[in-house]
């Protein structure tokens, strides 16, 4: 059997799995239409709607990575020939316009330098010089680069123009402030493995009726079977005993969702938020007292994803070596134009903690 | 925490996962681009291989469950305006044939009464009255009607016209004689919760030259962005020190899967066949002797997935309902048109013993 290695993981996620959330992942499988599943999986639909803060009914992980979360999304809500906006101000929101053109919308993207939030004054403009937007797409939390985007002000301004609202919650979820219905986003994807500090694999997602009657009415059929909502519904959706089989649900993993979200409840969501803050903090304030800067103004940093300049007296590709095989420390390196320019330093759920940054903080001492 | 009810599943799928695979899934999440997880990949390929007895260097587990994988294979292989022949002697086969027809392929589908396997006259003359048919596509073993078909023999046909070989070997792998290589198939998938006992969510692949060939001269881009095998492929299959992130592996399925295989090896995969048709065989001579029928011909009876017809004396939901409570078995019903008039009784990987055949025999007795 495979013995995985020592790590305390301080990148981009997967963050550090919550051992009790480990051991429920491994309990035996049980049928994923057995009743006693049919009881859990209602279970982690109410607990998703308290960590999104929704009331919506279609609330539920999808069998898949944020990015199938991200797939899922598009391919029900934009059809071929709708005008679709996305706000791209990284690797997230860039991926998010590919799969726009890739359904067929007609994507009119928003560029933001990376390392800056979305800008509610260009949506604005966009919305004056185009009519019949269906849709708006904006990344909550730019894993790419940091950056924290205020989807509140920008969920209105394109609800004032009657255009939906599609956000990327992978990173955001438990780690900074999220009111679904209060802010009214219409649909969301989001992933488990970052400040759930879950394992990687699931991706919860929430439909509002509007959004859901976008679907509903759809003239072409979604060009998915596998993230087709209209059938998934029949297996997440359906009333007890009527539930028809749709995918083998990947049961232990649902276990796992279910056992990350109770110990979130627990902890209480906005504990949790305070905590992403206070431990970001901590390690802003040590890092600055070494000069070390960040790429994102302070007032857009994300908490949990600490995108930090690489120091000129520190490789890169050795630093990192160095951090993870002799500290068992991983942190992400930066991507696409940030590559060799920033590392990314996660702060995340299990991982999010003052004892992992006194090591960071103790190690990055000792290298040069 | 939730606690999952004593099971012994016997329906078709997921099968009991080995002990060890639990043990293996519930260790420490690492990253998806750590070099020790990089070198487990490269064993999960090597593992693949020889339970798919193929060399095809695309060989890989897709990150999601098996209806993931069939997405995979047809939204690469299929462009708009492809003529597919879908054989259809099932729910798989059906789902197939709508996959295609929402991907734009010309469908040309090829019915067969449930039940029955696969006819390759059929298909001959269907390759007689169309020309230029890039893809033909079957199920191996068909979960829903309990069918084998003869991948050796329709694969030939195929071959011998020019078009590529896609099989479904969602129940078949680890169970059935199955030879990618040998028999000319050109591109398949799996599942991992059916013969191989592991976790579901997971979805093995392999494309040999032919396939990648089609998917690289496509004139259309892959209609999806999570499946699209051209950036999958970047992380799987790219040379050490150069994978790329596409999407965050489910880095503790994959520890699963690895030690899945694993067992499968020291079992020998041939071993694993001739004991799926041995328990069978101990099945079926029991049941004959309390005259309960199959619904498949003896010739075509999938070892691993019996359907078997209701006998009068039993109510169909009453039955697996006291199985179940009582005994903590499952079996599965029927689907489709087949809903009430057959059992799918599973013996697959782990659930593959003549104890849990003994428990479902003596249970049935005891039910009228």
């Amino acid at each position: 059997m495979f013995k995985p290695p020592l790590r305390i993981l301080m990148g981009p996620g997967p963050s550090d799995v919550y051992p009790q959330v480990l051991t429920a992942l491994g309990q035996p499988t049980i049928g994923h239409l057995d009743p006693s599943f049919i009881v859990l999986m209602e279970e982690v639909k109410d607990l998703l709607r308290y960590a999104l803060q929704t009331k919506n009914p279609l609330t539920f992980p999808i069998s898949g990575p944020g990015s199938a979360g991200m797939e899922c999304c598009i391919v029900n809500l934009v059809e071929p020939g709708d005008k679709v906006v996305v706000m791209i101000n990284g690797v997230f929101g860039a991926r998010m316009a590919e799969l726009v053109k890739r359904v067929g919308g007609k994507l009119i993207p928003i560029q933001e330098t990376w390392g800056r939030p979305n800008d509610p004054q260009k949506l604005e403009k966009i919305f004056k010089k185009h009519s019949d937007i269906k849709l708006t797409c904006m990344v909550h939390a730019e894993t790419s680069t940091g950056v924290l985007s205020d989807i509140r002000a920008l969920a209105k301004i394109s609800r004032a123009h009657d255009a939906l609202v599609l956000v990327d919650a992978v990173t955001s979820l438990a780690g900074n402030e999220l009111r679904v219905d209060e802010w009214g986003i219409d649909a969301l994807y989001s992933g488990t493995q970052k400040c759930l500090s879950c394992v990687p694999g699931l991706s919860p997602v929430t439909f509002n009726e509007k959004a859901m009657q976008k679907i509903k009415k759809r003239k072409t059929p979604v060009p998915s079977w596998f993230f087709d909502l209209n059938l998934i519904m029949d297996y997440w959706q359906a009333d007890e005993g009527a539930r028809s089989y749709h995918h083998t649900a990947p049961v232990n993993s649902i276990y796992a969702l279910h056992t990350a979200l109770c110990l979130l409840k627990k902890e209480g969501l906005e504990n949790s938020w305070r905590r992403h803050q206070e431990n970001h903090d901590y390690l802003k304030t040590h890092l600055e007292k070494r000069g070390i800067a960040f790429l994102v103004a302070e007032k857009a940093r994300l908490p949990q994803l600490n995108a930090v300049l690489i120091p000129a007296a520190y490789d890169d590709q050795r630093t990192r070596a160095i951090l993870l095989e002799k500290y068992h420390l991983e942190i992400g390196a930066g991507l696409g134009e940030l590559a060799g320019k920033i590392w990314r330093v996660g702060l995340m759920g299990h991982s999010c903690n003052k004892e992992n940054i006194d090591i960071l903080l103790y190690a990055l001492a000792g290298i040069v």
